[in-house]
């Protein structure tokens, strides 16, 4: 057989974002222009507007940016505090890394929760942490809900609660760009004063806009806000007709926007949720039979990063490999021979860790094809691993 | 798990046909109209003349007709006979039947040379049919290449070895409607004189056109034919600028053929074939495994509808299941829950059969993933059948 | 100016079918493979069939092809009568001649009423043969409502006066395919026993089905018919699921049907109508400016074809050059300066003829483009005529 | 008439950004997700960042965005100065007020140079600016290319000179979001320090992102940059792979690039502009028609609201109504009952202006439908003109 040959058939794209656009959305996208003033696009987006807040699960404001999720993470800084600001970053692993150094890039000092990123926070120094602060020196608990490089799930309640039970005032930020419209989420019940969301992960749309949810406490400390900024500005947004956006409006993605919105209501937001939890289960079921672990075994094969079944992200598994093996060989086999594309293991992780992204338009025959390719290329790249994970996954799905 | 949710993510279609449309074929069939006598359409077209032509591997004739296969079944009689002409159909199932009623239908008189589906042709039958025939009363042997309903393929060449063995000047016609840029196919080599094909399998396009490879012996025979017809009329097309279609031109599907056999082309068609070998071994193997019988074991399980290996199609495979099971059930919870899409039983099979559909732009997770819906629905659906079929299907794809 | 430059920007699609394709039917065509036996395929089926009758104005029976509207006049033939009998053509021009082609090919005796291109046909002579055929030897009249080559109409109802106050039983056939969904039409109230159009005129499809609607009387005369026949046949098509279609049915144009379906009625049919009348009024009074033919004045410009302002087309405009003045060169102007691609004439009209289709989706600036293109490719061309053609469309718009 | 109906047709967009999309853009647009790290995605990346670099005529650097042109604004701002530098922003109109707007609320001091709006640029007053600041207080002139708002053109080159004749080490930096690739530009040639655009305009692109062409001087001035920032860091985009876009890249887009990049070099840059000329004075020629001021007359219609022919902008045409008539009557005509969507007059011309854009994917009948609509709108309207505009239009194209 020739592994060099073009892959033909539909490519199975299991990367944890962008995911799959399903094709009715990508037919809505496929829009002419319009003028973003016209009358027929503002009704549409009001639509949307009023769509996505039921998706936050809140009632308060939303600002979109033409950018990706990291404009909205510069947005969710640059209009709430002042040079020198403190921050507390909850670490889980890549991206609590990676907006920590956005939040210095802007003039803020971080305070970082530091965390085993396999285990995930430690809510017991977290609460410790709070209690302490009793000058408040702490403006904002940033906290990512899903860590897309690890694996692994923030319980933004639990967050909440901590910072309650330490009667906190600081603001509550929530990342929930691989999250959102795939795990339980509830903005306004979590009292979270800014949720980060983008376009390319559970809403099923390409990458194009992001956008942040704003609590009333929110809009009121951004009035006090000194860092220079115009483009992610949410007063000069609030001048604007779409109370959004400076510059063009990114209109085709709002058509797109609208029919994913229809399906998520379609199928029901708890719905989508339980479909999340059953296919990322299924992926479980796999990797754990893979790893061959148990009382009276050890074949060592591939396991799951995250190492607290709680906390195990539903909407992307990380993978870790066996000492000596390379995941990227795992990947290049997958994509090069079977048209499956993984996820990589990001900055430390890399060739240590591959991740399959479960999240968005997906079902039960795409999990298990890719967990399939997933088990062919750990026998072709001679992997120990315990034969029968696609297997276990079909038990998990059919108990 | 609530099992009347809407079906999500992508539709696995595994229907004998049509087949899945690759995302390049179905942007280039989203065209603008354009005037089928403008001179970049006749470029265009003629350019996918001598592509297809490659595909059926010929030199000699091609005739297009606005219509599905049936239409160019019915092309393929009424520009060749005349009334109370003998044809020799050789039987393979629901689609050699059909081709025969509507022989019967046209004023033509079918000889059916009768098989057991599950078996196919008896060649010795066929060779002592033509050797009898000494006034040459047969005017055309019609043979389907690859029966969908059975899923069996026909060897063509032995066919015409046959014909040939017996000095029988009958014309050969061959349907292969769901071999075509599938299974290996040589118009030329194999002195097919008639070859009726389809836009919408194996060249993985909507279902639009057909059409008619046709020897000069057989465009000579064309002359000699009064058959009332117009719009399938050869001669009429004769007179036409594209000697081909009467009336309007289905141009789109001419911009996604172009595609289609880029496809092809860049991928090989020796390559293609090789392919779809490699996925109906696969899917062979699970139905074996599935069907548990073996020296040792009899466990009563689906098995394979055909009843000889070396004739199984390698484009489709019918599944006969256990008595006292219904396929249907099975098919409806593919489609329901995992949103798989099957084939049913035609006709006499209905309800006893289901069929896989694998040819046409498909890869190992879209077999894989197919398959372990399918072993899940058996087991949801009490089938009795050992567990493990995907397995089997992952040890053959990686032997 | 450099005229072998790459044309850019939209094309203007002037050609009398097939039409401009508004872009939520191409979305909605651009639709992946479905099993035509699929619930939900039947179920957007069904509304197709219904809202088809709709425009139709028919309660009756309709028929699906996948075939050009040549397949539909087949069908039309085919399944009503028997060789040797006599059909009654009313002459308008190539397509009536066409058809009358189709019928002699298919065993029919063909009685032709002429009439001067120009002018249509001679209702008195029409009423004449009708009450002279005492022995109602004439099985049907076949009518073309709208002549897409001489750019004319035919009153169909005035057809159905004529033989009624005849007493004439013949079935009365009726070709929409330019017409329907464009111009005022009423199957029903007219006593229209077949029907014959296809998707790419006024229903802004891509060429791929076409149908015929089908009276009870047509119906039941369908019983004696004993021409050769399967592709078309309805007593064939009665036994299917569909109650239509012989082989794969085209499911992706139906999504788009639906959608064209509630484009027109969310427009209103009547509003169609006379959007049409609007637009053709227009062209019409900028082909009557430039011909310059006045009491005072003999500019010898291009003009009307159709010398009968009662029976010119509101959806194709024939355009008849002066003596030694080539069409075609129009066209090439057109289609090669400013990407307007007009109609050609046809036949014996070649060369003399150009054609504007103003049929489907259209509006005011898209007609206008195209006049304005015209004209100036006429002062390119060196073909007199009186300049103001355009100005002369706007004002019957603005009237 | 009845003007509220549904327009149907395709719209006429003449709206000056974001343009029309061709059909083979939105296709291409209309991709798959793709890892943005595949090799695949990486070598198309690659391909456009070379074919951009041609349409910008440099050999330097390139920054994206995921972002609208207001994000490269900022990038262009954020990247190069310090709290407290001095800009010289050249007075066009109201994107360069928006832009001194945007430079102030990054904290720079912006230095204006006045000009009547109608006019244009005052070199004069320019060269004495520049060579009065004889300390070099001013880091940067900021120039918009064209002047989307007031429909006019600066010239960059002048611009490079003035500064030159002064001896003025000033960073240069040019906004061409509504001029690439429809107006001639030179990045390296001029001396352009940042090219600021977009990819909604000439390049024919859904909005999505934006980009900053950066001189090998500018690159050196960023080192010493200390405006906070993060998301448009160019630092910190020359560490990530594609040396560009922090975050999530826009994938799909890409492939649209490529083939509006495929276009623009397929019909020849040249061409483009020149095509972009010619249409441009198609509608300067309408407008003065309609404005009916000649030396004998004084009709008192709409008026170009650029008074210096020689700096009208090729891309959009901004139109001033005669007093006491409202623009947004007219603009509300062509969109309701036409199809036509113009560009409104922003801020102080807001009713008293309307736009034409003709930029991008535009042909002659796109222009003269579109002239000709809004011809009809002004008499509809009862605003007072000198008809015949359409026709003055068609006399400038076939001169």
């Amino acid at each position: 057989m020739n592994a060099i040959q073009k892959p033909r058939g539909r490519m199975f794209f299991a990367n944890p974002g962008p995911t799959n656009i399903p094709d009715s959305v990508m037919r809505a996208v496929s829009h002419a222009s319009i003028d973003f003033n016209d009358a027929d696009f503002f009704e549409l987006y009001e639509r949307c507007v009023a769509g996505l807040k039921r998706v936050l699960r809140t009632k308060q404001h939303l600002f979109f940016y033409t950018a990706s999720g990291h404009g909205a993470w510069e947005a969710s800084m640059a209009n709430l505090f002042n040079t020198g600001d403190t921050l507390l970053v909850i670490e889980t692993g890549h991206f609590s890394e990676s907006w920590a150094k956005m939040g210095k890039a802007l003039g803020l000092c971080i305070d970082t929760l530091p965390a085993d990123w396999r285990k995930g926070a430690d809510f017991c120094a977290l609460r410790a942490k709070l209690a302490g602060d009793t000058e408040h020196r702490i403006k904002a608990v940033c906290a990512v809900h899903n860590e897309t490089a690890a694996g692994t799930m923030l319980d933004i309640g639990a967050v909440r609660a901590a910072m309650d039970a330490a009667g906190h005032p600081a603001l509550l930020l929530a990342d929930t760009i691989s999250s959102l419209a795939s795990l339980p989420f509830e903005m306004d019940a979590w009292g979270v004063d800014v949720v980060v969301g983008g376009s390319q992960k559970g809403l099923m749309l390409p990458t194009g806009f992001s956008f942040t949810g704003v609590s009333e406490k929110a809009l009121e400390a951004h009035k006090g806000s000194r860092i220079p900024k115009h483009y992610f500005d949410w007063s000069e947004m609030l001048t604007r007709r779409h109370r959004s956006f400076i510059g063009t409006v990114p209109t085709t993605l709002f058509y797109g926007l609208a029919e994913s919105l229809r399906l998520l209501e379609e199928e029901g937001l708890e719905q989508v949720w339980a479909r999340h939890t059953r296919l990322a289960r299924a992926v479980r079921a796999a990797v754990k039979h893979w790893s061959g672990n148990g009382p009276n075994s050890n074949v060592g094969g591939p396991e799951l990063y995250c190492q607290d079944d709680a906390r195990a992200s539903d909407s992307v598994t990380a993978i870790l490999m066996p000492d000596g093996h390379d995941a990227d060989a795992v990947r290049a086999t997958c994509r090069n021979r079977f048209n499956v594309s993984l996820g990589a293991g990001l900055n430390k992780l890399a060739g240590r860790v591959f991740r399959i992204g479960h999240l968005g338009d997906l079902n039960e025959p795409m999990v298990l094809g890719t967990l399939a390719s997933v088990e062919m290329a750990l026998k072709l790249n001679n992997v120990p691993h315990r034969p029968g994970g696609v297997a276990a996954a079909m038990e998990e799905l059919t108990a």
